[in-house]
């Protein structure tokens, strides 16, 4: 089985492998206090161009997702996501677990726009029952997002407006950062968004690490005791060495760049077969999720021998997601297009 | 600087290093449901004779506790743990985070007794006021404690009666297991622990693996929907294969009790060079952390040269903790005493 | 000004001021285990024909929605609404500060159908990636609902049997069930309601008392230790005789359906005179909120001089709320009609 | 029966009856925008010397601790309290319930000191770990303590020039102020308390009121969304009018100054009837709960006619809890000294 369904069926980039073997014997401190963690954090503020702001390492995206949104709100407050978002669709109700609603604004191809954010805020402070309804005050977003889609930088920009004129804070989920940063079509930069919101996090998980995701938080006002916050979130590892260690891999010489360009030209190569071959798209490719509309009949050819995910129904087609990764093969990409021609 | 300020400053066992390479490129599904993670819940449930087990793995300690008791708990109920007790002291209130009071009975050498838990309880239920008061449901101990000091069997059996004959639920926290069942005066093997509560974890952290708990539910009262509930808590890896491949490395061949009884055999050596010098301890030694009263110019000799941790003043001495570890190599326990002992 | 905003801007029914005053000198346990509360216990549980009923007082909706559903949920569970309910809009977010989601469904005139919930369920249970969604438990239903329109017998029937045959819990707020009971389209007798679900309670605060709300268990897994559940979430009140006092004063004699009845007869008169007027309605009336769809002329006529609701724009009408309650006066209905005519 | 078991064991007083007759038909907005309370709370701060206070009425002493505390701390922050403190004993977890660990200090006839506070909040700062460890950041107290005993006003200003100097808040429930107020050993007006505090407040439920308790905030930094958390909490009655007209009645006149000292004189008979039969106490008696050690005898010649608490054993001697109140009659404290003395 070649496996598409998903950007984490693999281990971990070579390198990082090399630097464990390497550092292995090493005694460090724990707790994240390690000179591998400080390394990483120093070279994760350059590649943002952002000395003054503050890096954590956590696991995972749920943990990372709970641990900042429940750091920022106060009880009464709520986040707003668009409704396909990952905190409101898929870590079982992990937000709400730290007492927060996370309200929905319909999405469009996984986006929200400034526009939402502020005629939806703008209503509640309008409604004279507001005190009844949960307070938005943080917007989060995903790039890329949910979808595969991305943020222009334009529209990256008005949002962060609507949320500084509104007093709302605007963190981003970047868990398949490296991929939107590769793709042709995105104009955003790393030293851009660390400019364009108060909190963001830089995927490892899914972009040649085993497991990490690098937290950046440019807002003073959202540094206070964030490290109590991730220790009782369970989310301080006793040999936080390790996630230090795979960042500073992964942003020693630019691998982390490296590996999310390897993805997005197989990604690429991918929607230009399927192209050749007439299919079309539920959602235009940006990033290494694509969702090509099959028929009953491509699939049929490769099902078993591949793995991917059935997301949705259009009328007699069958949207899939395929997504490549740091670590998908030029021949797997090879082989799926040449099954799924075969005997057309 | 040579670390006996705890078990986790060194990376991982070799055996896991080797492993990682050699599965790195293998295509697994995620999120727990890969081959490794699947053998090693086999090779587990074989260890603790506990066929009918649920077993899962979770990457730490504070995530691990606090899953397990918000998955127990209805909201009015609580968890009775010794004073000492790690989820009483040193988890940033994670269990209160989920709602539940931590109700804290004194430890006599980190451990509390059936007489102390059946007191308690029915001193709660005797209360008429009871409904105004925390419910105690759920007992939680760790094995070795976190002054390093054991459960003997029947301690345990008599604790775990009293649970069961009081309708409370007993739940043993193993992050030091290994080093707990590899001493010389333990004698609850690990098909005991399993029968003697309903539900205890073992920990890989602090005993050769890079990170992981495995999670053993013996109650199958306590098994539903457990994994929703590791989600919810960011406790379910995207590639859960690294926690599953670990504990099957250290569970295929017996690797787990050899690292443990390395660190043991080197904490009884430090045990006895120590008492060579005449110096006392704080609480009798039993597993691999030792805490020996030094005086403040044994304290200036090693100081600098060796990491370790000043507990508490006893009088003009101050009892020290000195950790082993699987990593602990014989020359630093040699080291150290020999630099104790210099000069005096 | 003459209020027609709520059903709760007057003070209590004139009988419940006289038991007041009848019985404030007497002396009397605290904390609900006062005569009059074990008083109005029989009498609800004999009002209801269920005499194995567990029946509590607590003081608001609110307190009542969340003290219920923390009780009933583990912490992975959700609850089900309709997309209008209480729950889901007009309680800042209460559910999700004990933990839990509110799934919305969107209602047809505030309600939502027995399919909708079968669909929905059945939908979480056959996604391959159900354990990282909230897993539905409870569905929430209003009954009147929050548009002031009723549930069938048949149509609770159905969703009922639909809760039963998916292992959910049903529970239905009866903040207004008074004017439900009350109205020419209701064929759900209290006696019905109580065999149609697990749990529901029976609204004072609108319906001629002070405050109050009385919980009525009916499914024996809900009952344990409720009390401590309304303990901790502020609801056990010191005085709760008042609790007690107010509900026996409401079911002694009838006088919960006889307020209620005066209500509905003054909604159906003030109906009739709408629709005399040609006035048409954003939902067929069956209660004590009733939302014509009234000209920017008529809103003129009667603004300033009466307290009502703007609630939603229809074309170039707007959907205005009128309640009408245990207090209002005749005179207040036919001032009302007489200046919304008047000049027309 | 003679009930001396607490202080809420009467209905209220009968100016509040005469005030609830008198504004019965009134109608009003909701949610506490009625006029009785915007004059209780002008009434309140003129009383408290304190123009700029914002002054919130919820229902009962668990949903004013409750929302308090979750209003302020931010998720790994923690709440100090003396160990016999209302939060730590007897709220069900309460605190813990919205995510705070209670950190119990061991009190002194239930008070604890600015040293206390100063050394334990010190050592938090000073230990390497803190960050693994709830962090304090508010002090709770109560005034009268639950064992009846007072702050001295010197005693109050250094634990709050304590508390500024660490950065914590200082919150005092009040839930038995009155009688605080107008104890003979009291020397903290009510306008002294208004300055050395962050928050506090005014208890109505045993001071003459049917339910209710006067939240004054005083801090600005405490104020903001308020009402929202009140609401969430269940705590934002429909009929707030019933809280404000109660306040308004209390503190119109110096009512509740009145019926406070009413209590006390009778208290202090009480206790002056006690000594001269040679009866000692268990706490210096100063408010309106007094904890004599009565004889085995004693104790059996007034029970079944006087309803009390037996609070603990002391050698051969019971201390038991006698609670007078605002309707407590001269002829039950003759009746009661009476019984006790009659055959000895």
């Amino acid at each position: 089985m070649i496996r598409f369904d998903n950007d984490y069926n693999t281990g971990t980039h070579p390198a990082i492998l090399d630097a464990l073997i390497l550092t292995n014997d090493v005694q460090q401190p724990g707790y994240g206090m390690d000179s591998y963690s400080l390394e990483a954090q120093t070279l994760i503020k350059k590649a943002c161009n952002a000395p003054d702001a503050d890096v954590h390492f956590m696991i995972g995206g749920t943990q990372a997702n709970t641990t900042i949104i429940a750091s920022i709100l106060r009880p009464h407050q709520a986040v707003i996501s668009a409704d396909s978002g990952h905190i409101a669709v898929h870590e079982t109700g992990a937000i709400e677990s730290t007492g927060h609603k996370v309200i929905e604004l319909p999405g469009e191809n996984g986006k929200i726009s400034a526009e939402q954010v502020e005629l939806f805020v703008n209503a509640h402070w309008n409604d004279p029952t507001h005190e009844h309804i949960p307070q938005p005050k943080l917007v989060y977003i995903s790039q890329p997002t949910e979808l595969g889609s991305l943020y222009s930088k334009s529209e990256l920009a008005s949002l962060y407006a609507v949320c500084k004129s509104l007093n709302l804070y605007l963190m981003v989920d970047g868990a398949r950062l490296g991929y939107g940063l590769a793709s042709k079509s995105n104009d955003i930069m790393l030293q851009d968004l660390a400019q364009l919101c108060d909190i963001f996090y830089i995927g490892g998980t899914k972009v040649g690490a085993m497991f990490g995701e690098a937290i950046v938080i440019m807002n003073d006002d959202l540094k206070t005791d964030f490290r109590y916050i991730m220790k009782q979130r369970g989310g301080m590892l006793a040999k936080g060495r390790f996630l230090g260690l795979q960042f500073k891999t992964l942003f020693d010489d630019g691998l982390y760049f490296e590996v999310s360009n390897h993805a997005i030209t197989l990604a690429n190569k991918l929607v230009e077969g399927l192209r050749d071959m007439n299919i079309e798209f539920l959602i235009e490719p940006e990033t290494n999720q694509i969702f090509p509309l099959l028929s009953e009949a491509q699939i049929k050819r490769i099902q078993g021998k591949y793995a991917f995910y059935e997301w949705e129904k259009q009328d007699d087609k069958t949207a899939v997601r395929f997504c490549t990764s740091w670590s998908t093969k030029d021949e797997y990409v090879e082989s799926l297009l040449r099954d799924l021609k075969e005997n057309a």
